[in-house]
C-alpha cells in the first residue's frame, strides 16, 4: 500500500475525503469503451456535468456517437457537450479548434487533414483523467488541455512560439451531421467575449436550443465570420445568424491562450451567468483540481480493493455510471422544459439524458444506493417532464427538453416506484400515482404510417386486448412483456398506498405476458389481433429485414423468453417447471452461433444466444438462482465479467448505454444484482473483487468482503450478513442502508449454498 | 351631413369620441396601395398592432411584399403578421386556411388552385374596413372574416352545410419564401388549443423568433401533422418539430368555426397570456367594434373636410401612417431585444419596424404632432435597441429584434434629437447623447467583400476623411450627404445641453457635404480616397450595373443634388445663388425622360427627374420657398398630390414605405412639411383640403382652413396664424401644440405671399 501514502499526500492537497477515494482516482482508464462500439468518451467532465469538453474525430458515424473513437488518428476539434455510451448520436456543441497558419475554413478530410481544420494526434501524446483531457495536435504543434465545472468548459492551448494564433468555432459542427443544425447565431460582444446559440433538429431531439458564452484570456486581434449559406465573409462584423457558419478568432503570437465556454438551455445571459459564477478566474489548475476533488468524492462512494486489472475495470465502470443523467439547469435554477418553455426548478436540480430502456435495469437501482439524494432529483426531473409533456407521459428516452421515444416501454414507471418505495422522493404519492396512471393509460394514436413511437400507437390495442397485436404494432411481443412488468410496479405502489382498484387492475395487467405465450413452441411470440400467432415462427430470427421489426425489439424469442422480472416463478411454471426452465437457460448459454451469422446491431456480447451487449438479457444469468442452481449464476457472472469487461479501449462489448452496462458490472462486482429493478430486492451473484466499502450518504457504512476470491475461486461457499449466516440468495436495499457487512466465503467448486433458499420475494416486504 | 347623424349613432355605440372621427372611418379605402408596388395590405389591424391577419396571395414576390396584391385572383390563406408598404419582404406568420373536401396538403399553384390549398376570390366578395377584413373563398364556399386586437387575430369562418371542415396551418409559409423558415415546432395541447413557434432567417431579420397560441371555438375531431423533411405523417401525435411542416385540423360538419391566434416574440406561454388577456371570449362582433373604436380614436386625431376623393386619399394616408412602428411586446411587458434576450420594458411600450431612411423625413415629425406620447415610446424603443446592440448603434432598419442595415445613414439620430427637442421623451439627455455619439462614431469594419452595410464599413473613412471615398464604399456620395445631415442634428442637441466640444465637432461634420461637391459640374459626386472625383461622371445614371451601386443610393446626382436639409441656404450658395438654384430646380422638374429609360427599381413617380416614388426627393418641392418662389412649391405640391396619390389600389406611385409616403401627403395636405425633419420648423406648402381640426393630446386644438381652395385655387394669397398675418413661410411645432388656427386664403394665381419671407430658421429658436 505504498501508493496509498502518496495518495494521502495528494488527497490532503486536493481535500480528498479518504485514502480509498484516491485509490479510485488512481485506477481509472477513461479510454475504456472508446473503442469498438462502446460510445464512451475521454472528455473532461465533472460527475453528472452538463458540459464535457473533449475531442471530436468525426461526424455522423455511429461508432463515434460520443464524438471520439480510439481507432481514429485525427481530431476535428473540441466540442463542449457529448453523450456517453448511448446508442444514439447527438450533441457536439460549439466546437473550438486552435490552429496556426492558413487553415482552410472547413473540416479537413480524415485522410487529408490539411484540406481543412483537423490535426493528427497520437495516443502517446494524449491523456484522459477525471476532469481533465490533454492532447498534442501534431499538425499545429499545439498542446490542448481541457477541464470543466458543471456548466463551464475551460480550454488551455499552448501554441508554438511566434505563430499567429487562431481559434475556429464551427457552428455547423454537430456529431449527427451538419444538416441537423437548423439555425445558429453568434455575437462578438467585445474582444474577449462571444455569445450565441443554435437550434438543432436530430431524430433524438427535434427542437433543441443551446446557448453559449465564451471568454478568451486575451483580446482578439481580429475575427471573421463566414456565412456558408450566403457565401459571404464578415470580417470584424460583430453579429451573424446562419444555419451554416464558421467563426475564426485571431490572436497575436504568444504561448498560452485560454478560453472558458459555458452552455445553457435557456439563454446567452444565463450562459454568461453560469460562466461567471462557476469560473470567475483564469486558474486552469484550480478548476482541474476542483474537478478531481468532485470525482474523488463521488468515486469514493464505493471503494474497492483487488487486482489492478479488476480495479481498473471496476472504477472505470463506476465512473461511467456518473455521466448520465446530467445536470440540465442553469446556476439561477432555470431550465427549458419538455414543453420548450423556461421553468425554474423549485427545490431540485433538473437532470436530463434518460435512456430508460437501458438504465431502469441496474443504473437507477445502483443510484438509489450511492446517490440517494440525487436520485430524488432524477424523479422530480421526470415528474416535471411528465407534467409538461404533450403526451402526458413520464420520460422514455428524453434528452435536452426533447422526448424521442427511442426504444420501447415506459420504464420510468418502475424507476419512479422503486425510488418512492425507498423513500427517496418527497413528492405526495397522489401526484406520483397520477403521473404513473397518465403514462400507462395514454391511448396513443390510432394508426401510424411510420416506424417510430411503437408503444405509442399500439398502446390503445394493449389497453383493449391486453397485448400488442403483432400486425398493428412494431415489436409487439417485447412491448407486451415490458409493459406487463412496468404495470406490475404500479400495482406495487398502489397496494402500498391502499388503492385497491389500481392494485387489482395493474396486478392483472402485470400478468399480460401470459397473453403472448405460446405453449406449443414454449416461447413468447407475436400474436395477431384475432388471437392467432404470427407465422412463420423463427425463434432465433431478429426480423431486421421486416421494416416493422416484428416481433421483438433488438432481440429474438430466445432472448426475450426470460423477461418476466416481476414474476420469475410464474415464468418458470409457464415454461414447465424448474427443470425445463434450467434446460432452457442452459440451451440459451450454449447454443451454437446464430444461423443468421453474427448478431445484428446492438445484439453483441454473445454466449450462445445470450447477448450481453444489449439489455434484455442483463438479468438472465441471475435466473439460475430461482431454480436452485446458484453455482451456474456464479459461473456466468464471472464469465460475462471476464469476457465482456476489459480494461482497454475496446473493453466494452457493445454500447455502454448511458451507464447501464457499467452499472451491471458495478453491482455484479459487489456480489448482487436487481433482477427485479423495482422493490429493493438484490439477488446474490458472485463477487468479482474481494473488498468493498460503501460510506453511505446516511452516515452508515456497508462493507462487502469475499474471502478467498480468485480467478478459480468464483463459487460461493457461504455468506454472512452482519455476522449471521445468509442462506437465502438475496439481500434487501434496507440491509445495505442500515450499514453492516456482507461476507462471502469463496471456493473453487460449486457448493450447496443457496440451493435451498426460500423463493425470492417480489419486493422487499412482500 | 346626414351621414354624420348615423355616425353619431354608431359613435355612441362604439364610444367614439366625436362625429369627426366617424367621418374619418367613412372615408377610407384600404385597398389603396395594394396595387402597383404600393406594398400595403387590406389586413385587419388595430392602430400600431402587432398582428394584422390578412390574405396572402403569393410568396417571394416583391410586388406582394405585404402578402397581398390587388391584381391577384387567388388566396393561399390568412397569415397573422404583415409588413405594410415596405421595400422589403418579410413576415406572413402562422397562416391559417379553412378548406373543405380533400385538399392536397401543399400550396396550390396560382394558375391551378386545386393542385393544393388555394382558392379563387373576387373583389366583389371582399371587404376591408378598419380592423376587419372579409372575403368569400369561391373554391370552398367559405366566408372568411378577420378582426384583431393588438396581439390577437380572430378568424370567423362560415362553412357550407354538411362538409367536413378543415383548417390548414402551413408552417413553411413565409412571405419571403419557405427556405427562410429554419425551424418550427407545433404542439396540440388539447382538442381546442395549439401552440408553437418558428425561427425564420431572411435578409431582413436573420434570427427571428415568433411564437403563437391558437384556440378554436370547437374541439378538433382529428388532426394530422406532416413533416415534409422526413416525409412522414403524424396523425393525432400532439407534437412535431421540422423546418417544413403543415398541420391539418379537422372538425365535424357545422356552420361557423372561429379561431383566435396570438403571437409573441418571447414564448408560447406569453402568446397564450396575450390571447387570454386580449380576447377572453368568442364574440367576434365585440372584437371588431373594439378595433373600429381604436381606429376612430386614432383617425380622429386629424379630422378633415373636403371633396370625397380627397378625403378618401387623406384618411387612407392617415390610416397608413399608423401601422408601423408597431407594438412588439407582450401584455406582461416582455419583449425580445436586438440582443435576442428577453427584456421587460420598464415604463414604456416597445415598438418595432423602424424603416428610418424613409420615415425620418415626415412620418416621425407627424407623429410628434398627433402621437406625442407614443413617439416618446418609439424613442425609448430605439434607445433600448442601441444599448442592446452589438453595433452600439441606434436602429437603421430594424424589425422584430433584428437589424438589417437596409438603406444608409443613421437616421434615428435626427428623430431622437427632434423628439427630445420637442420634450417628448423623459430620458436623461446624457443617456441620449451617449447613444448619439456611439452611433455616429461607430468605426465599422475595415473592409468588406460584399454589398451590405455600406455605411458600416465606410464609416471609418468618413471619420478619417470627412467623406465616404467612392472606391471604398458603396453609395459614398449619398452617405456623405446623409451623415452630414444627421451629424448636424447632434450639434443641435449638444448646443442645447451646453456641450461645446460636441457642438463644434458636429457642426463641422454637418458641413461635410462640401467635401463631395464638384464646383466644375455643379453636382455632388463620388470622390476617391485621393481627393479626385470618380470618372466618368453621368449625372442621371443610377449605376445599377455596378455591383457597388456607386455613387448614390437609389438615386442619381440630380436627385441627391438637393439633399442638404439642414443648410439649404448653404447649398444655394454652393450652387451659385438663388437664381441658379431655381434654374436647377426647374430643370429637375422639367427635364425629359431619363436617357436610361424608365427609372429603375424604387425610383418612380417621376416629374422630370424628380422621383416621388422614392424618398430622397420628398422635400424638394418645398425648396422653391427658400429662393422666393413659393408659388412653384404650391404648384408642385398639388401636382405631386394629384398625380401620385389616388384613391384606388394602384394609387401610390411606389412603395408606401412604412408610412413615409402617406406622411408626406398628410402633412402636405395640411399645408406644411418638415423640410428639415429635426428641430420643429414646418415649411408652408399649399393645403390640399380646405378644413382640418387637430384635437391634440395636450387638450388644445389646432385648426387649419383654406378658404377658396379648389382644383384651380391652389395658390396661397395670404396666411393668418391665430388671426395675425403670417408673412414667413413656416410655422413651428410649438405654434401647433399651443393650439390655434391657421388660415390660408387661396386663389387661382400665384401671389406675392411668402416671396419676401425671412430666411427659414435651421430649427425652432435658431
Amino acid at each position: 500500500m505504498t501508493e496509498c501514502h502518496i495518495s494521502i499526500l495528494t488527497a490532503s492537497l486536493l481535500a480528498l475525503p479518504t485514502c480509498f477515494a484516491a485509490d479510485g482516482m488512481d485506477h481509472l482508464n477513461l479510454f475504456i469503451g472508446t473503442g469498438y462500439n462502446g460510445h464512451t468518451f475521454p472528455a473532461a467532465i465533472v460527475p453528472f456535468g452538463a458540459v464535457a469538453p473533449g475531442p471530436d474525430c468525426s461526424v455522423g458515424e455511429w461508432h463515434s456517437a460520443g464524438g471520439y473513437h480510439y481507432d481514429k488518428t485525427t481530431i476535428l476539434g473540441f466540442s463542449q457537450t457529448h453523450l456517453s455510451g448511448t446508442g444514439l448520436i447527438d450533441l457536439g456543441d460549439f466546437m473550438l479548434m486552435p490552429t496556426v497558419g492558413d487553415v482552410p475554413l472547413k473540416p479537413g478530410a480524415e485522410h487529408k487533414p490539411e484540406s481543412g481544420y483537423r490535426s493528427r494526434f497520437s495516443h502517446d501524446d494524449e491523456m484522459a483523467k477525471p476532469g481533465y483531457y490533454q492532447v498534442r495536435l501534431q499538425d499545429y504543434g499545439i498542446n490542448v488541455e481541457l477541464t470543466a465545472t458543471e456548466r463551464v468548459a475551460m480550454h488551455r492551448y499552448t501554441f508554438p512560439e511566434g505563430e499567429n494564433r487562431q481559434v475556429l468555432m464551427d457552428f455547423k459542427h454537430y456529431i449527427p451531421g451538419a444538416s441537423g443544425v437548423k439555425h445558429a447565431y453568434v455575437r462578438v460582444n467585445d474582444p474577449y467575449t462571444v455569445t450565441g446559440y443554435r437550434i438543432t433538429d436530430s431524430r433524438w431531439a427535434t427542437s433543441r436550443f443551446t446557448y453559449f458564452a465564451l471568454k478568451f484570456s486575451e483580446p482578439m486581434a481580429n475575427y471573421m465570420i463566414r456565412d456558408e449559406v450566403r457565401n459571404l465573409d464578415y470580417p470584424n462584423i460583430p453579429e451573424l445568424a446562419s444555419s451554416k457558419m464558421i467563426a475564426a478568432f485571431g490572436f497575436a503570437p504568444g504561448k498560452i491562450l485560454q478560453a472558458k465556454i459555458s452552455v445553457s438551455p435557456v439563454s446567452m445571459r444565463n450562459a454568461m451567468e453560469n460562466l461567471e459564477t462557476e469560473i470567475p478566474h483564469w486558474d486552469f489548475g484550480k478548476v482541474r483540481k476542483s474537478a478531481e476533488a468532485k470525482w474523488a468524492k463521488e468515486l469514493g462512494k464505493i471503494t474497492a480493493d483487488g487486482p489492478e486489472n479488476d480495479l481498473e475495470t471496476f472504477y472505470s465502470a463506476l465512473y461511467h455510471t456518473m455521466i448520465h443523467p446530467g445536470i440540465d439547469q442553469d446556476v439561477n435554477g432555470e431550465y427549458r422544459g419538455i414543453d420548450k418553455e423556461i421553468h425554474t426548478a423549485d427545490g431540485f436540480t433538473n437532470y436530463t439524458v434518460f435512456s430508460l430502456w437501458d438504465t431502469f435495469r441496474a443504473l437507477h437501482p445502483l443510484d438509489t444506493i450511492i446517490h440517494p439524494k440525487r436520485t430524488g432529483d432524477f424523479i422530480k426531473s421526470m415528474l416535471s417532464h411528465q407534467s409538461q409533456s404533450s403526451h402526458h407521459m413520464l420520460p422514455s428516452w428524453a434528452m435536452h427538453h426533447n422526448e424521442n421515444f427511442c426504444m420501447i416501454g415506459y420504464h420510468a414507471v418502475p424507476v419512479v416506484v422503486d425510488v418512492w418505495m425507498k423513500g427517496l422522493v418527497d413528492v405526495p404519492s397522489e401526484q406520483i400515482m397520477e403521473a404513473l396512471l397518465a403514462t400507462t393509460t395514454q391511448p396513443g394514436a390510432p394508426k401510424m404510417k411510420f416506424n417510430n413511437y411503437p408503444q405509442w400507437y399500439g398502446q390503445q390495442h394493449y389497453l383493449r386486448l391486453g397485448y400488442f397485436p403483432d400486425e398493428l404494432t412494431r415489436s409487439g411481443t417485447s412491448l407486451t412483456l415490458e409493459h406487463a412488468y412496468d404495470d406490475w410496479t404500479v400495482a406495487l405502489m398502489a397496494e402500498k398506498t391502499g388503492n385497491k382498484k389500481v392494485t387489482t387492475d395493474y396486478l392483472a395487467r402485470g400478468q399480460s405476458y401470459h397473453r403472448v405465450w405460446d405453449p406449443k413452441t414454449g416461447f413468447f411470440r407475436g400474436k395477431l389481433e384475432d388471437g392467432t400467432f404470427y407465422e412463420p415462427f423463427a425463434p432465433r430470427a431478429y426480423h431486421r429485414e421486416d421494416p416493422k421489426d416484428r416481433e421483438f425489439t433488438e432481440g429474438n424469442a430466445w432472448q426475450y423468453l426470460f423477461f418476466v422480472p416481476h414474476d420469475v416463478y410464474g415464468l418458470i411454471d409457464l415454461v414447465g417447471g424448474p427443470k425445463k426452465f434450467g434446460e432452457r437457460l442452459d440451451t440459451l448459454f450454449t447454443m451454437p452461433p446464430n444461423e443468421d451469422g453474427t448478431a445484428v446491431g446492438d445484439v453483441s456480447g454473445l454466449i450462445g444466444d445470450y447477448a450481453h451487449g444489449n439489455e434484455p438479457c442483463h438479468h438472465v444469468a441471475y435466473l439460475y438462482n430461482y431454480i436452485g442452481q446458484p453455482w451456474k449464476t456464479q459461473e456466468k457472472v464471472h464469465q460475462i465479467a471476464r469476457e465482456f469487461y476489459k480494461p482497454e479501449p475496446a473493453g466494452y462489448i457493445g454500447n455502454e448505454d448511458a451507464g447501464q452496462m457499467s452499472a451491471w458490472y458495478v453491482m455484479s462486482a459487489m456480489g448482487f444484482y436487481p433482477v427485479n429493478p423495482c422493490g429493493g430486492i438484490y439477488v446474490i451473484g458472485s463477487p468479482l473483487l474481494p473488498d468493498f466499502t460503501l460510506p453511505l450518504e446516511n452516515g452508515k457504512t456497508f462493507q462487502i468482503k469475499a474471502q478467498g476470491l480468485s480467478d478459480k475461486n468464483i463459487y460461493i461457499q457461504s455468506v454472512k450478513l452482519n455476522g449471521r449466516p445468509l442462506n437465502n440468495m438475496w439481500i434487501t436495499h434496507a440491509d445495505i442502508m442500515r450499514g453492516g457487512h456482507l461476507e462471502f466465503k469463496m471456493g473453487s467448486r460449486p457448493s450447496k449454498w443457496g440451493v435451498n433458499s426460500e423463493p425470492v420475494p417480489l419486493a422487499d416486504g412482500k
